[in-house]
């Protein structure tokens, strides 16, 4: 009970919340530390239970902490890292919840306060919903968790990191920022621009019209466009390679249609149901991690 | 109790099961009866409920129907129509539930005995599944019926049309078949046809990586094959200029990212959660249809 020590949470909302409420549900923390710049916010985070304590003030909420997670915006959270690193011990674990990683690595790795303590992470689990109020304590059960460790980041650090996010329920992953961020873009970011592109390009007078796969495909149009616009910005390279891929794809099937090649077509979508059967089966319980990926060993 | 008399569903799926169900359920035939090809997929449809009896043999099943339902392929409706047609009496409303009107209209109004009969419907709502083991007694609840009466359609078969539809849950509305076309290609068939892409675009080994928004994004990319090409072949000029704009929306996006333009993008994403948000409204109960369609006046 109470592993982990005193754990900060550095920007309590949606992301940061859920993590409070798990660790508190589970009795994983000694105290649960909330910080961040808005009082109202940390106070309603102590009121839904996310954490025991919370401050503005860097030293106050640091006292003491063992681990301190950053579930800031990607475009802060390099800057929150320095900022902390500056002020824990030299045995504080510094991770985050980012869902962009080489960025943040490469500004990460150039402080050397920042990099002894760092192991980024990502833990894949969200909402279109921000805030604390969308907090959930199960968010991240069943969730793949990727840590990004490079060359400078300590071994026992990754351990304890991995140890931490497979607390919370995360089946934890250890990967290079670079192939994370390639899969991300695939997975996850350029899915957000295709369902915002959807929703963009319904005329109005259609919208009445929509059923089930318009309610599903566009649900996280209605993400955070600041939250949402930082970490495109942050993987830009890779969601631009990936949107490529797919305007590729599109097109092939524009061709086929245009063709009016029912043969080709029904071949076409017949691949699409196989790729979906094969991601129902990736995401069971237990699911079958990638080669390229490995388990970090949980010493 | 029973006021629509004998009510014939022609193709026992996911559509026609769900029909069958809600008929049942709430007492509004005096018999349902199915009809289709297959005997054990009709016994299958019994068995669930979704009818009181069925025949393979047309003659036996249309004997005495007030209604009938057709609920097959889109490529196969306008002959069904006519089939059923050479069978049923004068005063026999024959309705359909294809997803597309505009093709199958053209061909029902070639035959005097269907064009008179006939009212073209087309309710909203479905799944990724299909066939009567994913038929639902509430599939249509709070769903959108469109119906596309021509010049031809008489304006009682219209009216009791619109009463058989908004009897079994739905919100009806009259449009063209070519408003009806052109709003469902943005709507539902461009949203499958993105999903299928998404889903083939994916590396497999990126697969687990995939979160809450590539799971909603992609469900219906387990449609069926042979259902969907009919439907993409049926409505394919619409389908095509939906892509075009959905491709024209993509390629503006991919210039703002490229040129990292923040504010830009932000400003492009909250357009996305605007019509996100109008989408949410126009769904709830007792939505707000477009101007461009009307209510038929339930007599």
């Amino acid at each position: 009970l109470g592993e982990f020590g005193t754990v900060t949470i550095v920007g309590v909302g949606l992301i940061g919340g859920s993590i409070g409420l798990a660790l508190r549900a589970r009795a994983l923390a000694s105290r649960v530390v909330g910080l961040g710049r808005d009082r109202e916010r940390l106070a309603r985070a102590q009121a839904r239970g996310a954490v025991d304590d919370f401050s503005t003030d860097y030293e106050v909420a640091l006292a003491g902490s063992s681990i301190v997670v950053v579930c800031t915006p990607v475009d802060c959270i390099a800057e929150d890292v320095a900022r902390a690193a500056r002020i824990v011990g030299p045995e504080t674990l510094i991770t985050d919840a980012g869902s962009t990683k080489q960025g943040i690595i490469e500004r990460v790795v150039e402080d050397p306060e920042s990099r002894v303590r760092y192991v980024g992470a990502h833990p894949i689990a969200g909402s279109e919903r921000s805030g604390v109020d969308a907090a959930r304590v199960d968010l991240f059960d069943g969730s793949v968790c990727v840590l990004t460790p490079v060359r400078s980041t300590e071994h026992r650090r990754t351990e304890l990191a991995h140890a931490f996010w497979e607390s919370l329920g995360c089946q934890v992953v250890s990967m290079t920022p670079m192939a994370h961020d390639e899969a991300l873009a695939q997975m996850s970011h350029l899915p957000h621009v295709v369902a915002a592109t959807l929703a963009r390009s319904a005329p109005v007078a259609s919208l009445a019209f929509g059923g089930g796969a318009f309610r599903d495909m566009t649900r996280v149009a209605a993400a955070d466009p600041a939250l949402w616009v930082s970490i495109l910005l942050e993987n830009r390279n890779a969601v631009l390679q990936s949107l490529d891929r797919f305007r590729l794809s599109l097109d092939e099937f524009r061709d086929l249609l245009h063709q009016a090649d029912s043969e080709r077509l029904a071949k076409w979508w017949r691949v699409a149901n196989e790729q979906r059967g094969r991601f129902e089966q990736k995401i069971k319980p237990g699911r079958d991690l990638p080669p390229g990926s490995s388990f970090a060993s949980n010493g």
